[in-house]
């Protein structure tokens, strides 16, 4: 049975940074419907191995594909660079991830080496690497590993002093580098946009390109709606569902959410079940 | 059916930081078998709703409970601030929380105002006020939510500047007030305690005692099994489960652990089964 253009597009992330994924759809795809699901319960996945990544990627799946969406985009770099193979569960759900939208996004803007910053999982994994050297295998990429950039955004410290101390240790290995593009490769970095940009300047005396996937994997999703002939017609409504309880979440969730579609965010809590 | 004195005594945590609990456990009662939980899928829990944090305590309950265990010890202040009640699930299993225990110590310690660091959830919850107003109703209980604490020891920046700027930020509420003593209202605090207490000396121009709950736990572990007449006689084994991947973890596990007993520390993988 082939799926309704009128069917939702599902969205996933581990948490809330999705919304900005989310958000750069809805700004791009006014007419869809979507569904995203943020996995609050078991946020952050970045420091997990990738086999637990991996089921509870397959739970959001699942939650996704029992309420009859059309597509799923995976919006969460850590799950999106474990590979997308091992997500489809047998069925032919179509499933988009951050990594590759993200990566040409960054040939298409550099000249020189790339830089990703990311989650421990994400650098670990190599999928940035990857999925460049597909397209141009010459090309120099560097990863660094920023732990502690969600816990910073989580606080809400997006101006604090120790922002940007934790962003001249993360950035400080750039210098003498030939970067010239960097990719913020999880959906928590845009809030730090400012920040790694500032202090990025700062430290190279010279200003990088800044990637942030969420406009290239919206940019993805409508073209791959397009080839499929799957865009919706009807009238579009957008639900937000998080596992763990939304009441002291609204806030952050509105940070990532912005205003670019004029529509306030509500959060719906659902059980999320792990069979294990 | 009473349980048998050589059964083990189970020890749970949202992570690998109750493994400080399960030293001074062991240090005080060598001749104890132990099991030993943590719940490295879902950590941390400091940030989760009340809601959550019981559904997964009582998930790692149920996990001790079916191994036969003698009596629950919950390393996790932030379950233990929800409350023990929610989690005997029916069973007679006896639970020690790390809450009582540390107020207790910190009353027996202080003769001025108690100060609590703790998670967001664990301060939320106002449980170390509690317990220590259930015994001294006029004590000013100060309590200050550290959510960066727990990435910082992830990240084992233990020494490194960043933690120093964190602590004073958490710390300088203290100045102005009459707070004699700090208690660490987390298991991951004792491996930032010289870092808490030497920005705390400096702020305040005096030093605060400290009071580290684990060592509190190990004794009133020690009190009930007396009383119950529950001390082992067998020889003691020792087991440590981990629910993601031992992988990678093994360093940090062996910072908690210490060395205080002599013996290594072998972390086993266990899928753990949330029902929903």
């Amino acid at each position: 049975m082939s799926p309704s253009p009128n069917a939702p597009i599902g969205i996933f992330d581990s948490g809330l940074g999705g919304l900005t994924v989310a958000a750069a759809i809805a700004a791009r795809l006014p007419s869809e419907r979507t569904l995203y699901l943020g996995d609050t319960a078991r946020v952050p996945y970045g420091n997990r191995s990738p086999a637990t990544v991996v089921r509870y990627a397959r739970n959001n799946v699942a939650f996704l594909r029992e309420r009859g969406v059309k597509l799923i985009v995976v919006a969460c770099n850590t799950v999106s660079a474990q590979g997308l193979g091992g997500l489809a569960d047998g069925g032919h759900l179509p499933i988009i991830g951050v990594i590759r939208p993200g990566a040409r996004a960054a040939l298409a803007a550099s000249e020189g080496e790339i830089a990703v910053l990311g989650t421990p999982g994400t650098v670990r994994s190599g999928a940035y690497e990857q999925a460049i050297h597909e397209i141009d295998p010459q090309r120099v990429v560097r990863a660094y590993a920023c732990p502690l950039f969600v816990p910073l955004v989580e606080a809400g410290w997006l101006n604090h002093p120790v922002t940007y101390k934790v962003a001249e240790e993360y950035l400080s290995p750039l210098i003498g580098t030939g970067v010239d593009t960097l990719i913020l490769g999880c959906t928590h970095y845009p809030l730090l946009r400012g920040v790694i940009d500032e202090v990025a300047t700062r430290l190279l005396g010279r200003r990088l390109r800044i990637i942030d996937s969420a406009e290239a994997v919206a940019a993805a999703v409508e073209g791959f709606l397009d080839e499929a002939r799957l865009r919706a017609t009807a009238t579009p409504r957008r639900r937000f569902f998080v596992t763990d309880a939304p009441e002291g979440v609204e806030e952050i969730a509105a940070r990532f959410w912005g205003d670019a579609v004029g529509e306030p965010l509500k959060l719906e809590h659902v059980d999320l079940v792990d069979k294990g």
